[in-house]
């Protein structure tokens, strides 16, 4: 059965060399995250995910959540590793001290993330979830709600859902049918929500759903949508529980991964309604749900990286064990074949390719936050747009990728259940779908991103780039890497020229969105790995840890980097042929 | 719940038009197979695959195969279906008249496994292990063993399976342990095999295991192993059935996918031994596996096809039903999306190539098997050689990338299992596994196919594929297609140099092997979609058909072949940095 260790030297290089957390930490008034509070933090971090939450994994994925009387149980240890996160103060580590949060920079506490959803992903997805609840009532709810539910929600005692998904509206929200009715300070909500992570469970004594709904006088459409904070039981005045709402899981799913995360048909108001709080203004729900949305997309982009990361070092070790017929490279584990070692290599420099992406996007999220002038912060916003469809869409279809040569590395042995590589790829398998499809992301970072942006946004990015790769082309020993950096980038502009010919054009936008941003997936992790091996190049005789960027980086731009030509290829045809069979032939 | 349709129109139309199988059928001497004959095989084995086989699909997944007491039971409905399956005469269908089969050419019977294994994949393996089984004893067993064991496989009132792997021998048969000790005209057999495909099953009274073992005088390595039959019950002299043989399943695995197929653990010998008959001569066993390994990985490869056609088919209907938003091209179902269309458009071309691919393989097994003179049959022999890895290889590894496609143009609904995409992906991942991985049949391109062999398959394909080339380009509505068929192809004679070059280094052999492998799928698949599109283009105005043979072979232009290019880039590199990191920092 697999272990995992935090990669600590990695996520360490990325927090203080790629990123600067110590900019970060002094950008967001935060003094307390100095070198060794962070590195504290870190390995105390990684010593709860690596002892104590990974060694679940296996056993929670056989097991699954369980489900009887409209009731959902979590899988067997859970409730006990949740009760130790939270003893930490794991969950609200970014979030406000105001609320009882530690304040830290949202790439740290994206770090510790990394760790909980590699150590075992199900789980992960309950604290995220809170987290984003927590967002979206410190947004744009009132006092009163923020003071009934945040400080439990901090602490963990209290998780939080987003009730989002109806049978007929999944990436289409204007289809929403859920009602809510006004009914004394609050409103009764009826209607059926699928799909909702952790939407019950018995890890805590109360559950805070954040629902979609539509008012009475909703007008149709997307603008008439409003949210409600519907609490699992009644808070009374003095904060203690009260009534048992009318908002229960109906069953849970049989899903292909994450079995331990238990996906919920939510019933609200099958008998009388069940009470909710109107967040912020009337019929605007949906803008309040996409505020968060791009924190929401990092979190899951962060768990293509997590997925990776876990699925790599399976595999390294399965390889190094296991004796397979005499290597080129001599007797020993099929780590010596050179086409295993191509895997592995491939697999390892498309996780920390993602996993400089996400830190990036994570450490503008910080900037975005920080008392920055309004020029800088909404340069750091438009950055975190820009930079969030290809951190969720490329990092979660790289992970499909990587988890499979997982299953791939072990043989035989990877098809069997019992190895755990083969869970890793079944649980990778929903990360490019959730919280956006691929499709959702690409359409959002060609048309929204780039196009409605005027490139604004990408224009900046790419003078970014230039200057590190400036300064990478003053590092001799890297002169292959700058120069495939150097002739992608140069590729790269010509397509986005390309892109705003045709961008009255919806179907070749829509046809080449997906090309798109795998390839800048492919260029922009070119980038970080070459800005990686800029900084370890000169540190290679310090420590093994920055040659080994420095190749890892080389492999990229070997392995990976040459399939952004093939995209430029197939984004040169535009449309092409796909609209060209009518659909009922298809 | 998906349907399946068997594609007659594409298979037909590679019978008649890519492969030609009335030559074929002529140059085997097989006079039965006629057009129309032809034609009602496939309708019939269409309606039972269709209607009788594929709806078995999903609640035999979902029960997987039984287990109790040192035997099988196979999942609920499959005796049944296995039943009308040999009724019908579909096991035995290219089997030789003189034990009772129809003689009918290889590829006609690969049509049918096609079917039969998009229909139910886990259940198609049983059916495909016994005609293995029939080759090997067919080939190079006495007539006593013949006599004894092939009629009843050849109608499939007995199964067979093949046992090879042991714990420690997997890709590396050398390392075999299972002894074979002389007892009176036989060989007690001792000794535990795993990963054996329906190694036990309650399906038919019978099943007839061949074995890898050591005699007690075998030399070490590969040339120590001989094969033997070993029956789960011993047969007597008038045929009836004897004693049960000490042969016995002792556990099956608890795999990713293909639930339905029993994989075993069998316990040859664990009481007295195993009764079990020497195959043709001693310690000779690996070349009479070696032998029927092309069929077999052209049968697993045919299966890539096969479960690529099916998530095809699944995945076009749900695309047509689930209405989401309004298109770009209006509304309707989310097929109307450019992104979507994409996707399935993917899908049907890789299916479409990968199938054209395993029909020229399949056709070339027929030409080598037929009454022609000894240079052409040698020819053909090469061409059979040279084509095998790449139709296992890369129609497998393409079918892990359809199937997820297939999950993903689901969304939220393709990750749960009730839908039945999740189940074609994860049927499909054993795939690039069995049989030989990927690695093992790149290496076997590279090395023996091609390097080894000097070239000679390569130079008489290429002849073929420039003969092919030219014709197509006097059909000018495809000269795009033609086009970039013909750069793609001075790319890859660039890199055939290029291997011959560095031949000789076997890090840069083994670093660059599967991309070489991949890179002759691609443009091999692109070779054989022009063909198609030649052929079909002046007939475009018969039959819709035709029409949309030539827009597929377009996408294929459009959206697959341009990764022949980054996989080219990436050999450039040679073994780049790949084996840069030590073992130990990995």
């Amino acid at each position: 059965m697999s272990d995992y260790r935090a990669p600590l030297r990695d996520i360490r290089f990325n927090l203080e060399e790629v990123v600067d957390l110590a900019e970060v930490c002094t950008a967001i008034g935060n003094e307390d995250c100095d070198p060794e509070i962070v590195s504290a933090i870190l390995e105390e971090a990684g010593r709860l995910c690596g002892e104590e939450i990974a060694p679940l994994n296996h056993s929670c994925d056989q097991a699954g959540a369980g489900f009887a009387d409209r009731a959902v149980t979590a899988a067997p240890g859970l409730k006990g590793a949740y009760q130790h996160f939270i003893e930490g103060g794991w969950g609200g580590l970014s979030e406000s001290p105001e609320f009882g949060g530690q304040g830290l920079p949202k790439v740290l506490s994206g770090s510790i993330q990394e760790m909980t959803q590699s150590a075992n992903l199900a789980f992960s997805l309950c604290p995220m979830l809170s987290q984003g609840c927590i967002e979206a009532i410190t947004l744009h709810a009132s006092d009163e709600i923020k003071n009934t539910y945040l400080p439990k929600l901090v602490t963990g005692e209290w998780t939080g859902t987003m009730n989002l998904t109806e049978p007929q509206a999944g990436s289409d929200l204007a289809a929403i049918r859920t009602k809510a009715e006004p009914d004394g300070d609050g409103y009764r909500i009826f209607g059926q929500k699928i799909f909702i992570t952790w939407g019950d469970h018995d890890m805590t004594d109360n559950i805070i759903h954040l629902v979609l709904a539509r008012l009475p006088d909703a007008p149709a459409g997307v603008k008439g949508i409003s949210l409600f904070v519907v609490p699992k039981y009644l808070v009374n005045e003095d904060g203690s529980l009260g009534e048992r709402n009318d908002a229960y899981a109906a069953s849970i799913e049989h899903k292909m991964g994450i079995h331990a995360s238990p996906t919920c048909v939510m019933a609200f108001g099958d008998d009388e309604g069940a009470m909710g709080y109107l967040v912020g203004e009337p019929h605007n729900g949906l803008v309040y749900m996409f505020s968060m949305m791009n924190n929401a997309r990092l979190g899951v982009g962060m768990q293509g990286v997590a997925i990776s990361e876990r699925a790599y070092q399976q595999a390294v070790e399965y390889a190094k064990e296991r004796v397979q017929g005499m290597t080129v490279s001599g007797q020993g584990g099929i780590v010596k074949h050179p086409d295993v070692r191509r895997m592995l290599m491939t697999m390892r420099a498309a996780t920390e390719a993602s996993r400089s992406i996400l830190y990036t996007a994570m450490a503008a999220v910080d900037e975005a936050h920080a008392g920055l002038d309004a020029e800088a912060k909404a340069r750091a916003n438009r950055r975190v747009a820009l930079l969030t469809p290809v951190a969720k869409g490329w990092a979660t279809e790289m992970s499909l990728e990587v988890t499979s040569l997982g299953v791939q590395v072990h043989g035989g042995m990877g098809f069997i259940e019992e190895t755990g590589a083969a869970q890793h790829q079944r649980d990778a398998r929903i990360l490019p779908i959730y919280e956006g499809t691929t499709g959702i992301q690409a359409a959002d970072l060609i048309g929204r991103k780039y196009l409605r942006d005027n490139g604004v946004a990408m224009t900046e990015l790419l003078e970014d780039i230039k200057q590190d790769l400036e300064k990478a082309q003053q590092v001799v020993e890297i002169a292959d890497i700058t120069s495939a950096v150097a002739a992608s980038l140069t590729r790269y502009q010509g397509l986005l020229e390309d892109i705003k010919s045709n961008g009255q054009d919806a179907i070749w936008v829509g046809s080449t969105a997906t090309n798109f941003m795998m390839l800048s997936g492919y260029v922009w992790g070119a980038w970080l790995l070459m800005k990686s091996a800029a900084i370890a190049a000169p540190k290679q005789q310090q420590e093994p840890f920055y040659r080994n960027k420095v190749t890892t980086a080389r492999v990229f731009c070997e392995q990976l980097l040459p399939r952004a030509e093939a995209l430029a290829l197939s984004m040169s045809y535009g449309a092409g042929a796909i609209m060209d069979i009518p659909e009922e032939e298809l």
